[in-house]
């Protein structure tokens, strides 16, 4: 849906420059950007790109304000993030088209509630006793189990699954196949044979407000306590978090990282991609851990680790420093070697 | 459903101290349960929690049996173990309560078989020649393919999907997403253009009984032979089982795991979160991976393998620890001469 | 359906030896044949084991040409893409036999184009404005989503999820619960709350022709231009490729790799198992990512890296042969102390 210039910058605290007009429709990189988009610059030595492009307005900070455009220009104390507004305003219009209501195909529960406003696509499953509010949309082919809750203005993509009793806060996001609920990873051996036997997975999963959770990514159901996904959190594809887990609010997950169960992770923390955490430990508050580190005991809070088994990350890179340089002197060993052998 | 404490005990093989009574419905932690709820104790200095808890009843081990319990107890040998086996009878009465039979939505083959007692929820599809037994459940969404054979008091979570021609065993259970039997990663390059073209994959998958596989995880048929899952292995969410694989027995294979085609498995073998192995190996029975581990040779059986090249843990733990001495060598060298320039 | 060896051996170029039969009706390997199966023989010390079989024919290289067998052989230059090509010839019947068009409780949109010749299997869903060329099958429960074009020959199996605007080639394979164009993991940071907000995922996902994509494997569309996957390349289960990212043609991506944002990989690339590559960087054309490496920085046209973080792999090999070299000194040396002990 188009907006007007003098809304945008409104809704995004910026400044216009230049005449108002409602052409807008969308958001886009430099290149590939139409008269219909919008495009930022958040370094100075870009607009100049900007202004070549085919962009209908620009989202630039307090040095383009001197600057005489050929087209309006919305001033911002930070471009990005006042683009990344712009854009969620520029699409907000675009569900709420079409598709209202539940589809016909779509199988609800009659002792389900779905608040007004609540959008179920085709084949979608919604279990008895689930609770959905309003804004929310369920896409073709999810499975919300038995009792689950829901809050408002969710994203629900096709073929998910959430199991009986989850409950997700509001403006959640979850990408197609992920898998939300399901059994922990918990056995006991029988001493006598061996053999492994289910031990209880009859706790809950709470995700709480704005968390977003990537495509195909696995949550379990805690044990006999609960999993928790603080707000605000982001989760990326193909991750996967252990039964009893907590995670705090505003922590980045990235795509493919393992968390085994019960580990605590603080507030504002980082997990860059293939990270891997071992069960029961702690990752403090603001901890990043890097790609790939593999966490075998307690991250203080604001530590940077890496490596495997993860270290702090400064001393991780001076053993790799290290191994690199035996690896040179053993290199010029040889080459002396032979170089004498050949005197 | 309620069960009678006589009854459990009988079940679980434990001594009930105190009065029956027919009030427990489910399983519990000791901070979250209520008094319709069984706790369980293994080790005698968490007894005081126990029994401040609400928990309707404890099990708990021969160190009880003297205690003057305000509460039934019942005592077992192994409680974890009696806990859990507690936990599925007192579920296993659940699913039988509703939606027996074939929901109107499922979309059954005319030449699939049914036994009597299977139940096919919302949407899912049976395909052709397919054959299910009895006490087994299709959930929503799973798609079944032609001339499938799942055996009896299996679980099949919602967006399952099972290629044609896949064997599962009884009591098998198998998570959301999970994907059986698919293409194994095979090609032939053409050596003129380059180009890569599918070798056959026309073996089969077959899973033994007993049997768990997490959400999202995917096992691949065999090439030109069978992959197989022996009897009583668990798998983890999100693991990749490649073609041609054989699993022994009652193995554990962890979260995020990859186990390349062509590589066998040894009974009772760990194999813990994010292991790699690559593709023909043997891992011997009773071999522990620990996490991570990214085997290329050989793993003896009885070995505690880790690191990456995998290798004995000990060895590996050593070489880390070297490396850990060199930095720290370094830094004080490095402290001595700074120290040293400042005089 | 059965095909004579006449006709085979024209498909794959082979040269028949023996007599022409029409009773061939599949592949298989050495050990499972039956006499309705081709199978083939890379290596002359395999073929007496293949004439020790029950297989119906057999191709082969040259070496049998000379051989005085009791069944047809068909002589290939490379027996091992012959039977690839044999396979594909015997399969392709298969499909065409059963459930042409649109299944009656498949859903598709009525602004969606098929063309004649599509089969859309239960329950799927085609949404507005997609576009489907003949000869592509879109199995059970998978969703396709507006404005989604489709080249001919492509097989979607079921519980794919491919969101709106992504677009495919000819003959591409989508295996089960893959997940094509979801969101980038792409957010901007307000600095004063350090609350992430989302980043817009505006770009599209772009396969080109003859690419297969295993199963539950999730590709993301682009932030502001266009995630891209390359004619001919092969990718395994559970990969993760993220935004922006440009994959040339004709590599291989085994399972479980993990590719971020805004990579580009050149033609021909080999990245194994469990791989890892940051962001933005590039892997030249040709280059081997051996298993598990974690590459941190640009790898060269042809290079052969391996490790974490990775390098030249005969450079890591070094490392971890002079690492060990260190863990036995240490051994002898204690040893030896021990015995001093002793004395």
């Amino acid at each position: 849906m188009k907006r007007s210039l003098h809304d945008i910058a409104i809704a995004v605290e910026a400044r216009l420059i230049g005449e108002n007009h409602a052409d807008i429709q969308g958001v886009s990189s430099l290149v590939s950007a139409s008269h219909h988009d919008l495009v930022f610059v958040e370094d100075e030595k870009h607009l100049d790109a900007a202004l070549k492009s085919r962009a209908g307005a620009i989202i630039a900070g307090e040095f383009a304000a001197s600057r005489d455009a050929d087209r309006p220009l919305l001033i911002s104390a930070h471009p990005k993030l006042a683009f990344a507004r712009a854009a969620q305003l520029l699409r907000d219009e675009y569900p709420a088209n079409e598709n209202d209501g539940v589809h016909s195909t779509a199988i609800v529960h009659p002792l389900a509630t779905l608040e007004t406003g609540v959008q179920v696509r085709a084949r979608a499953v919604i279990g008895e006793g689930a609770r959905i509010k309003n804004g929310t949309r369920i896409d073709e082919g999810a499975v919300i189990g038995a009792g689950v809750t829901i809050g408002s203005d969710c994203e629900v993509y096709p073929n998910v699954t959430i199991y009986a009793g989850t409950n997700l806060g509001d403006r959640v996001i979850v990408h197609a196949g992920a898998v939300l609920g399901s059994d922990g990873f918990g056995y006991v051996r029988d001493r006598e044979t061996g053999h492994y036997e289910k031990f209880p997975q009859v706790g809950r999963l709470v995700i709480e407000d704005d968390v977003e959770i990537g495509a195909n990514s696995t949550i379990d159901r805690g044990a006999t306590r609960d999993t928790i996904i603080g707000e605000g959190t982001k989760i990326d594809n193909l991750v996967q978090i252990g039964h009893n887990v907590s995670i705090g609010r505003h922590c980045l997950i990235v795509s493919q990282v393992g968390i085994s169960g019960s580990v605590t992770v603080g507030d504002f923390a980082v997990l860059a991609g293939q990270v891997g955490v071992a069960d029961h430990l702690t990752i403090g508050e603001g901890a990043v851990l890097g790609a790939r580190a593999g966490v075998m005991s307690n991250v203080p809070a604001g530590g940077r680790w890496g490596g495997f088994p993860a270290e702090p990350a400064i001393d991780w890179k001076r053993g790799q420093a290290i191994v690199r340089r035996l690896v040179k002197r053993k290199k010029a060993a040889r080459k002396d070697e032979s170089e004498g052998t050949q005197e």
